[in-house]
């Protein structure tokens, strides 16, 4: 491997590419969903499922905050928290998603307790956790860098929701509103840190690394949800692929 | 939850009964398998990613190890890491896989390397790992009782390869052949260690999940092999199903 860094001119292009090519929008599933192609369990099972990794978001930030030994550095990421989790004038994101399963017909409690979640899910959102724990801290910072592709996904699931599901309003998509104007923010902060610490290639190719394992596991999601759920044969991009003539 | 300990008659019973209602020997993608269903490059699939859990095993093996405070313990422990990584007059699970991964095509380095490895089967086994890891000594040791169940699908695999697979015979399916001895020695012990421990209801019933945790993440890799390779819609025992009217 080269060691002289990519200019930014070309490192934050290699950054989007990533989202281009494997960012979850790109997933049957999402594109079911935001179809109106879904019925109501399947949309439960959805709003179910991804409440573990929503619950999951303030421990994985406040692992990331365990680890940061700067006061400023922590003072600027411990934002995260409180967007999930709520305060004063604010009641969080975890909150709006349970609005959210409310809407669709789930039980509050069973959605709290991840009562019928896919082991799949949960393997993927672990994952996460334990990457953030382990990894380098550039890393484990550049691993929120997916935030950079979210509010595209945000605003057509907004749009699709409201247009085809009688559950959707303001008030129920109000977390994915919400995010419009949090992950911007959130994200500016993310790539500053991450483009001031990789100053060599390596470093840079592991930012690279950080940003394909956070698509995989998001995508390792929603096939969990496919396979259950829906139905077709897809393996996620970068798998094994068997030749045609078998 | 009751404190009195369930007795030994009552105990054992609901530790097979996990494997009956959830053991991978029941997964459609294990039918096929044996049955003769798969082809070419499905096979593949299925030997390359589950190549990764078998290179895993020895690293859970050894982080329990870890673990163990007693030198008898760890002595008879230690056995099941010679029987991966080989030894004088044995050439160790790991290289019988391997051959089993050239007799049906695929490229050693490749294999080696994991390249193409479904992401849901990485974080299935990772969890494995961390289970190991992070959990009281004795769900630790509990989670390899699945090999209770272990010995009936292997003789069914080794049957059904034979039967429908021209890439299979003495020396390509070894593996199994091997574990047929090994696993029923191995899980005698563990059942030993596990019975010996599990003094209260609490404990038998962390043993308990700590089966069905193993089962779920069985299942998990060869959900993601056939959502990525085969085809259906079929939620994993436990999880989440809606109500069939949508």
């Amino acid at each position: 491997m080269s060691d002289v860094p990519w200019p930014r001119e070309e490192f934050l292009p290699r950054i989007r590419r990533i989202g281009e090519e494997r960012y979850h929008s790109l997933h049957p599933f999402h594109r079911l969903l935001h179809g109106g192609k879904l019925n109501r369990g399947q949309v439960q099972a959805w709003v179910l499922n991804r409440f573990y990794y929503q619950a999951r978001i303030p421990l994985k930030d406040a692992a990331l905050l365990s680890r940061m030994e700067d006061p400023a550095l922590r003072r600027s990421w411990r934002k995260r928290i409180e967007e999930h989790d709520g305060g004063p004038g604010n009641e969080g994101g975890i909150e709006r998603w349970l609005v959210l399963a409310e809407a669709v017909g789930l039980d509050r409690g069973r959605v709290l307790r991840h009562e019928g979640l896919l082991p799949g899910v949960r393997f993927a959102v672990d994952a996460y956790l334990q990457f953030v724990r382990e990894r380098s801290l550039i890393e484990a910072i550049a691993s929120s860098l997916t935030e950079l592709f979210a509010p595209a996904i945000h605003e057509e699931r907004i749009a699709g929701l409201l247009k085809h599901y009688d559950f959707a309003n303001e008030r129920t998509l109000a977390y994915f509103q919400r995010r419009l104007k949090e992950a911007p923010e959130d994200v500016a902060f993310t790539l500053e840190c991450v483009l001031e610490r990789a100053d060599t290639r390596e470093r840079q190719q592991a930012v690279l690394d950080a940003v394909t394992f956070k698509t995989d596991l998001l995508w390792a999601q929603l096939d969990a949800l496919h396979h259950a759920y829906v139905v077709p044969a897809l393996p996620p991009p970068g798998a094994f692929r068997p030749e045609q003539d078998g």
